[in-house]
């Protein structure tokens, strides 16, 4: 089970009604934040959220409205003594970019920033999840990301155990550790006694973009997608590189992922005004507000607690 | 008659219910900005003010929470077509922070931003007020800034008019426009047919410092003073760069200003528990809040308008 905060839901500029773009995932005890516009901080201490806890900062391209609030981060984490390591995964440029940042003031942090360029398809392997990226269409480098909780073990299962023989114990922790152990002369595998794997949940976010195939083949069997839909017409859209919700929502069915989110609204929309649009064009959407949170189980175990 | 609003009164870093400093001011159409911090974008669009208004903004120094909102307010005048050059103010090293910060991510703005970097103590006139600066104590490059509205003409009197043998007529007009005219064989000047002076009001923003005599010195007579108040005690400020609220008090008498604003409070204080603190210490003094608003009119008409 993992949490998706939204903290800005809004896209280009600020409304007085949501935020620009931050996405926070919270598993176990950590936050994985996904873009970090202007006020990202703010709005993290009105969700309750703790900048110490994030470890790693995605940001999926370097466009004001995605990455403002990311000094102001640093600097209140440095105000509290951080020491460990901060890693920022960006596409190409984020180094030099973020150096300049830094350098926009008097500040130089007591820990590490780490920022990793990611070209193309990535994917990268940590403790609780995967990331994987790919490449968005945007006008200039950009970075859609998929966030993939691990698989874990089934539960034991006391029929599978009844017909090896053997009887529940101690013998089963033992097991769980070392994933086979040896019973007398036998040999027992933890997957011999255990039901199927518990599928950890999966999250893509696009970032900004217009519609692309690859969007479609990495939300696949998603439990959630969370997928640009700046504009309600084409007509407002112009040639921008942005989604329309309509756009948004062939998608989403392309992808057969389990729940769509529309993200990025224009600032010229109110919420009323794009939500009344979106249930007329792709009924099954969802259009999140600033600090809603969204409980993803994986398995389709996916409930929406509006704030 | 000028307005003051209050767009961030706390300090360090935002907490939920106010955000980091930034002050407006607003003379006629203009608005002039006292210190960006971040989310300010945010902030003015909730109070219902067009950065498109700014034509120069006064930063006190490069500590993160006064100055990181102001690439967020560019790259939006941008957005919105601005070719206006904007005037950026402050301490020494101005221009290569804020050149780095500009170079944080993709963006080349469509009009020209033109950085002066001051040192102690500069008059610059402008054509409805006048901006005088003064070194402030805060371990780094920091300006303490006085905004003088510019004096006006006193009204036309009818008994001056009178005794000089005249009736009130077109010539007042004239007059008006060029100061000296002739009538008949007479000449005649406009301070000979009007009241005394209307003083501008005088504000006074000290930034982040510990007091100095600077402060009383710029002050005098100064209808409101926003002196910085980051700790209700020494023993919370320790050895920092800081004033607390009982030296602000000092500093405030000492200069006879007319009206003292407590600001820049620290993120550990609620308001209820700062303002008590402040009634305490010093009774006259007014702790604003985000979204307030001051009218000040000069001769001590300062109405307060709290939201």
């Amino acid at each position: 089970m993992i949490e998706v905060i939204f903290l800005g839901t809004g896209g280009i500029k600020p409304t007085p009604e949501r935020n620009v773009p931050s996405i926070a995932i919270r598993i176990g005890s950590e936050i994985v934040l996904f873009d970090v516009g202007e006020g990202t901080l703010r709005q993290m201490e009105i969700a309750g959220l703790n900048p110490m806890r994030i470890k790693r900062i995605f940001i999926t391209h370097f466009h004001g409205d995605h990455y403002l609030g990311l000094a102001a981060i640093i600097q209140t984490m440095n105000l509290w003594d951080r020491r460990e390591t901060l890693h920022i995964y960006g596409p190409e440029n984020s180094g030099e970019f973020i150096s300049n940042f830094l350098k926009s003031g008097y500040f130089a942090p007591g820990f590490d920033v780490v920022v990793h360029e990611i070209t193309g398809k990535a994917r990268l392997q940590f403790e609780n999840y995967e990331i994987w990226t790919f490449e968005v269409s945007h006008g200039i480098p950009a970075l859609g990301y998929v966030f993939k909780e691990k698989d874990r073990r089934g539960n034991f299962d006391l029929e599978k155990i009844k017909s090896l023989g053997l009887t529940p114990g101690p013998w089963m922790k033992e097991l769980e550790k070392r994933k086979i152990i040896k019973i007398g002369e036998r040999v027992i595998r933890l997957s011999e006694v255990t039901g199927p794997k518990k599928r950890g949940a999966k999250v893509v976010y696009t970032g900004d973009t217009e519609p692309i195939d690859d969007i479609v083949e990495f939300s696949k069997r998603a439990d959630l997608l969370i997928h640009e839909a700046t504009y309600i017409s084409s007509e407002h859209r112009k040639d921008s590189y942005h989604t329309t919700i309509e756009e948004a929502y062939e998608m989403f069915k392309s992808s057969k992922a389990r729940h769509l989110a529309l993200f990025h609204r224009a600032p010229r929309y109110s919420y009323q005004e794009y939500a009344v649009a979106a249930k007329e064009l792709c009924p099954e959407a969802y259009v999140p507000r600033d600090f809603d949170r969204v409980f993803v189980g994986g398995m389709g175990n996916v409930i929406f607690k509006v704030r």
